[in-house]
């Protein structure tokens, strides 16, 4: 890592130091390419004026379901006060039937479907579209939701460090048919900010924790209730034990792909997902639909809470400035 | 495994000798479950009457997006002479936003997203589904896209052997922190009876070969266009001519932990790819909408025209025997 990449990324970051940093591409073959296809999202630098498109934003917002990324939109639009009665926010990737991708104003939200490569798919088009586009000083956030270890279910928990099944802070991936082990070190400030943005909205329990990751809901994450199960009750708690004593607050699905991406890229980069159970307690998901509902929405209303407070600070400074 | 799953499991059977096969969960914890939630479908046991909304299932098609599922289920509506110009067919899952499904008669159509985790979420509860609605003789078929090898674009390769990124025909499964390796043999006369009819057909080429399945599009599948790129040309042709010499076809990101789990389960399943461009030439998709478009029909067209086929026979035999 050269002396400018180390600076970026840097774990801590406060958004109000952030000044230029662009996000950056780490492949030498896309210089000389003509035109670059951002296949899943049916967009291209040869068909697409990217910078004029998105050039502008600077947070993103990922989560796995369509729904929830255009119903944040809404939500975000009201809250930076950008709506647009008129318009119907329409789904920018609708061409090509993968993800579903939203802007307003300066922030763009995007889905990521379920799992590790459907979020690593995502994020390698987006890091080259924000890179085509030059975008800088952008924050990512990802906004989820996951089964707890030892919390009420509906605490919100922001990603300390991001573990794999077997509760390390690491990210392997084969490469060429070599493992390769990334770091998946998140933003500190980034969750100190908000954690502190959620105890003055005083909504819902936030937490800092530790945050697994697994490649399956079922078996990998020791639920009793999959097609297959060849392990006890007693196999499952003990494994879960462990994970709670290794510091696991929740478990989901991408979040060491998206933490070691992201800092690749330079991003400043936070996860924060709700806990819809008590894994200790149960494995099955049978809240009703109401409670569901509200439980999900809260890492977006944190979100854009954040969003808006660091909006409304940007604009002060400016005004002072003049 | 019990003689009689022994027989299930078997890797070659005629769709003609299948007699009351039922699709069988390995999970002793079900059976002391009052209810059963199948939560990313949205449907459930105590919700809902699955042996009569599915009991009747006896082909289950999947591929990655929701879209081609749904114009899937339009085309085999009209082969099967099922159509009802009247209904819309509605999305099944709608309510959970993860996964599309659709059903007209005896067929069932269902979106997988993208990546092995996103696949087996769908799985464990599809499996599931079918053993609570009792189904019997169910044949699945996995529809999908993929990256050549050798082959030249639009060819449709049915897979014979899944293999992992280092050339294996294995899944291996990380289970209470622990890997776990499974076989990923697929039903070896499915793929020749799918074989035979694309020759009935004799509309585009269609070979029988072994399948790559990888956990990311980019920098796990050699290609030069991501994100990331710490390797050189020369680095990706010799990866990808290794692939090539170890009978490798193609390469996707499904079909691995699709064999896996319809063995266990002893569903007779095969994968059905076309291929969208040869992976020795190039990364980028970048064939015209049109073409793309009619490359993607091929799988639907072999695999709508093979359940026609076997209905048929089905519907003379019965009328013999009356």
């Amino acid at each position: 890592m050269n002396p400018e990449e180390e600076k970026r990324a840097t774990p801590c970051s406060s958004h109000a130091n952030m000044l230029h940093h662009r996000v950056f591409v780490r492949n030498p073959h896309l210089d000389v390419m003509k035109d670059d296809v951002l296949y899943h999202f049916g967009l291209g630098t040869a068909t697409h004026n990217l910078p004029a498109m998105f050039g502008d934003v600077k947070f993103v917002c990922v989560g796995g379901s369509p729904l929830r990324m255009k119903s944040f939109t809404e939500y975000i639009a009201a809250e930076i006060c950008m709506e647009d009665p008129e318009s119907e926010y329409p789904n920018i990737c609708a061409g090509m039937d993968r993800y579903a991708m939203y802007k307003v104003g300066p922030v763009l939200s995007v889905s990521h479907g379920m799992g590790i490569p459907s979020m690593a798919i995502m994020l390698h088009e987006l890091i080259k579209l924000l890179h085509h586009a030059h975008c800088e000083d952008v924050t990512i956030l990802r906004i989820g939701t996951s089964g707890g270890l030892g919390l009420e279910p509906g605490t919100v928990v922001v990603t300390k460090k991001s573990m794999d099944a077997t509760f390390l802070p690491k990210f392997e991936q084969v490469i060429l048919g070599k493992t390769v082990e990334r770091n998946t070190d998140l933003d500190q400030c980034l969750a100190e900010e908000l954690l502190q943005c959620s105890k003055e909205l005083d909504q819902f329990e936030t937490v800092i924790g530790n945050t697994m990751c697994t490649l399956d809901f079922y078996e990998g994450q020791a639920r009793l209730d999959g097609a297959f199960c060849f392990y006890t009750e007693k196999d499952k708690q003990d494994y879960l034990k462990k994970a709670h004593t290794a510091g696991i607050c929740n478990i989901e699905m991408e979040s060491t792909v998206f933490a070691a991406m992201c800092k690749l890229s330079g991003l400043r980069a936070a996860v924060v997902c709700v806990t819809l159970l008590d894994r200790l307690k149960g494995d099955q998901m049978n809240v009703s639909h109401e409670v569901f509902q509200s439980y999900q929405l809260r890492p977006q209303i944190l979100v854009g809470n954040y969003i808006k407070k660091l909006l409304k600070a940007k604009a002060v400074a400016a005004t002072v400035q003049q």
